[in-house]
């Protein structure tokens, strides 16, 4: 079979590559037919070429024109649903239903789809106007923006479909879309809708690309090109510093979501009140997709406790009674494996699961369990991101210990705190907060970090190394958009050369402006 | 004379430093009395750590208290403004009147009342919140941010009393100010009041300290250090990107203004309209505070003609008129010219001035010249900054050539273009603003760069190498605090944990909040 073309400047062209790749049916550990090209250096850069040209010819289009292409494209996904399903279920192993079918692709095209409404009332760009002084500024696009990918949301964050792809266009900007090479079939067919709706809303050409893979040099210069405005990345945290890396030497916004372990701290009251609930919670946010989740509850810190050890059998029990589910990739195999063994080597205790599934793409749910003080001897080692269905209990001795341990911890997306609803908990639970509040970026209550809802008032996000920067959201729609912009001001402009949304009337009506001080949807109007 | 002491954790403290450094009185050349120490490492440290105990003695504090404090501060400035002004004059020879007195200071108490006014109402945090799904955010303070001032604005970018000093303070943050070594007195007396301000408000010790010079490695440390949230710097691109790179490595946001040269264009019909209009503002814009400015206009592109010529001549005419203001400090004048000889070597031609003023701490007031196909053999060289009273008039045959000089530019804080009233230059301006757009943080229309407003609206920022990124704007409240934030959400968090501002009612009555998509001032009203 021959090598799949890449979608560049509005063609789909056959690659020069020297070097190509094929993706794994992870159910079956066989091989797909596909074959997929690595691009050379050459593609990489007439796709920054072609995206810097449709970046000028769209220069100063209105929210609606991004808008009418997101909505365009979320139709064409809806109506190519079933092929995009199945291709993703062979390339991932990923359950058809309820996680594609009804869970991860509606998210997807209501992803596309808030977006859409974004650009058009165009409120996220945070119109100022100061009428005395004639000063107003906006968030304006940023330039091209290369989207990488990851592994594990073959929709949700799909680089040419997901959410940062919505943002990035939602703010105006044209995309290249750099896939992740375990679903490129799925990629390609989200890329075959997403170039047809460029065509139907008469988008320019090279506003949205597709390379399926590059060599690591390339991925650096995509990040870091003169004629590029941002990235976003969603991986691993080597590969992500790396680009941070090229990125920050240029001067360039790079987004990144890197790694969590998402510590769940479960005060005594909770445990005492509510274990079964506790542990039907924890079981599900845990092993959902095989634990391969940004905000997989990696971590769970409780004081040590007859209950604390009830619960603990009662999740291990859980876990034995629970299928392990198809993993992604061998090598995501291999690396939560390897993850296992270096929580052990540094005094972890295993309680259930510690080895793959015989015959499957598996590995046995997994629970390990360290006292407090072993954990604090070594806090870094314990706290490397598992990808995958294993988590740690670290039991504490005492309220003091179970501090130590927040302390001890780098950024993460989340952090929950679970308490009893009697009061009991509540002078631990503000201790934890106090510390737990400046290391992530969502602060839960009595629910588990798993749920992403695509929410304004969402973050996804947190301080480094969870991200590479604490004041930004990948989920969650207006914020997320302005990641990829540019604060414009315009000091004493013409008026007819103002951008719309910064012009005297209220062109759409919608948008939300702030004028001297007050956020109104009204004109601006001058005093006499 | 003894060494000054330091301010650390809340106390005056003498230095230990093995090496000191005095500053100079410009207009005499000598140095001044007093001695200031370099400080060594541990006392950075201390600085660090009283700065994180602040921050978390402070946790959770309504923006009242932040806003209490800087009124306070600006109260006492204003009191001790005299002795101010006479101190900053002597260590800058920056004009008493109008400059220091009525202009600088007055600008500098204006930023902190405007922050703490923003603090107090609390707008700045955006918060948002999501009913039916009950999560909530808002932008929270990062933690300790180091500020490092720049040698040109004794008041108004200080780093214990300007901007970047008000913003981190107003948004929550304790401050580390590192002092520029050219007016270390003046940052003393705003560094004693500062500190008498947060006595008399209660502030925790060690919110806001101040350092005079440290090593290199050690103003690292500052920007890097896992206890620090953020840093601010203005000054040099070396010394800048040396910060950048050490902060970017630890995942820490540092906020940079490095160097721009401030372009403008001069559209034939401008030149034609108003010639004696367009001399006043340029030469009055570029040769204030001895061009000493971040906005200094250092570069105007024209369209050959005899009107160009004409105007060309007068703008020398004038230079030659004006006595040359005195500059900063000999590496200011040593520096202005290498700039001036590296223009030179690249093949500008000197109009006037170009030398050193005999026996005084100035520079002849500098105009050079380079036809634009000169120009564009070497774009990089010509366009470093020249900081002081120079200025590069680039001179183009045709449209064609001016748009390639507009493409062959990085990243500014501002560009302006300048047209006729008549229309006659519209098609043009429409192409320049296009190119110029993409390259600056704030585009001007028929207007001198150099006036920065302490608007809502402004943007004094701009893409890489003006700033480090391109969404954030040093000036202007509120959006400059947001600069010195982490986004915190609350997802499903007891209605007693939230912050103030989260909380159903809108306690301040005065802050608006995004709710459901709305902008209100309104308390949450749930629906039954």
């Amino acid at each position: 079979m021959s090598v799949r073309p890449i979608l560049i400047d509005g063609e789909w062209t056959p690659s020069a590559a020297e070097e190509t790749f094929r993706p794994a049916n992870p159910a079956a550990r066989q091989p797909l037919d596909d074959e997929y090209p690595v691009s050379p250096r050459d593609e990489v850069e007439r796709a920054i070429q072609a995206a810097a040209d449709a970046f000028a010819a769209t220069a100063g289009w209105p929210g609606e024109r991004f808008a009418a292409f997101l909505d365009a494209y979320a139709a064409r996904i809806d109506a190519r649903a079933d092929e995009i399903i199945e291709l993703a279920h062979a390339e991932t192993a990923l359950p058809v239903a309820p996680r594609l079918r009804e869970v991860e692709l509606p998210r997807t095209v209501n992803q596309l789809r808030q977006a859409a409404s974004a650009a058009r009332e165009g409120s996220w760009s945070l119109p100022t106007i100061d009428v005395k002084n004639n000063i107003r500024s906006l968030h304006a696009p940023i330039g091209p923006v290369a989207v990488f990918g990851p592994n594990n949301f073959p929709f949700a964050f799909n680089s040419i479909a997901g959410g940062d792809f919505a943002a990035a266009v939602a703010a105006g900007n044209p995309v290249i879309a750099k896939g992740h090479s375990l679903h490129p079939g799925t990629t390609r067919l989200f890329a075959e809708e997403a170039q047809a709706a460029t065509e139907e809303t008469e988008m320019p050409a090279g506003f949205v690309q597709l390379l399926y893979r590059t060599s690591h040099e390339d991925g650096a210069l995509l990040v870091s090109h003169p004629l590029m405005g941002a990235a976003a990345y969603t991986g691993s945290r080597t590969g992500g510093l790396a680009l941070k890396q090229a990125a920050d030497r240029a001067g360039k916004p790079i987004y990144l979501e890197l790694s969590s372990i998402n510590p769940v701290f479960v005060l005594p009251g909770a445990v005492e009140e509510r274990i079964q609930k506790l542990v039907d919670e924890f079981t599900a946010s845990c092993l959902m997709g095989a634990g391969q989740f940004c905000t997989n509850p990696g971590l769970v810190v409780l004081l040590e406790s007859p209950e604390t050890d009830a619960f603990q059998m009662a999740v291990a029990a859980r876990f034995d009674a629970t299928p392990p589910g198809t993993l992604l990739a061998e090598s995501v195999l291999e690396g939560l494996a390897e993850s296992v063994e270096r929580w052990r080597a540094a005094g972890a205790k295993l309680v259930t699961g510690g080895k793959p599934v015989e015959g499957r793409l598996a590995y046995a749910n997994t629970l390990l369990r360290i006292e407090a003080d072993a954990w604090l001897k070594d806090p870094d080692a314990l706290q490397t991101e598992a990808f995958g269905n294993a988590t740690l209990f670290v039991i504490a001795r005492d309220a003091e210990e179970l501090l130590e341990v927040a302390n001890s911890l780098e950024g993460n997306l989340t952090g929950a705190i679970y308490s009893d609803t009697r009061g009991g908990d509540d002078a631990l639970a503000a201790k934890v907060e106090r510390v737990l509040r400046r290391k992530v970026g969502r602060l839960l209550n009595d629910k588990m970090p798993t749920g992403v809802a695509v929410s304004p008032a969402m973050n996804h996000g947190g301080p480094f190394p969870a991200t590479g920067h604490p004041g930004f959201t990948a989920v969650g729609v207006p914020a997320s958009l302005r990641r990829f912009s540019a604060l414009h001001c315009y000091d004493n402009v013409r008026p007819q050369r103002l951008p719309i949304p910064l012009r005297d009337p209220n062109s759409t009506g919608d948008t939300w402006r702030l004028i001297d001080g007050l956020w109104t949807r009204e004109a601006v109007v001058k005093k006499p």
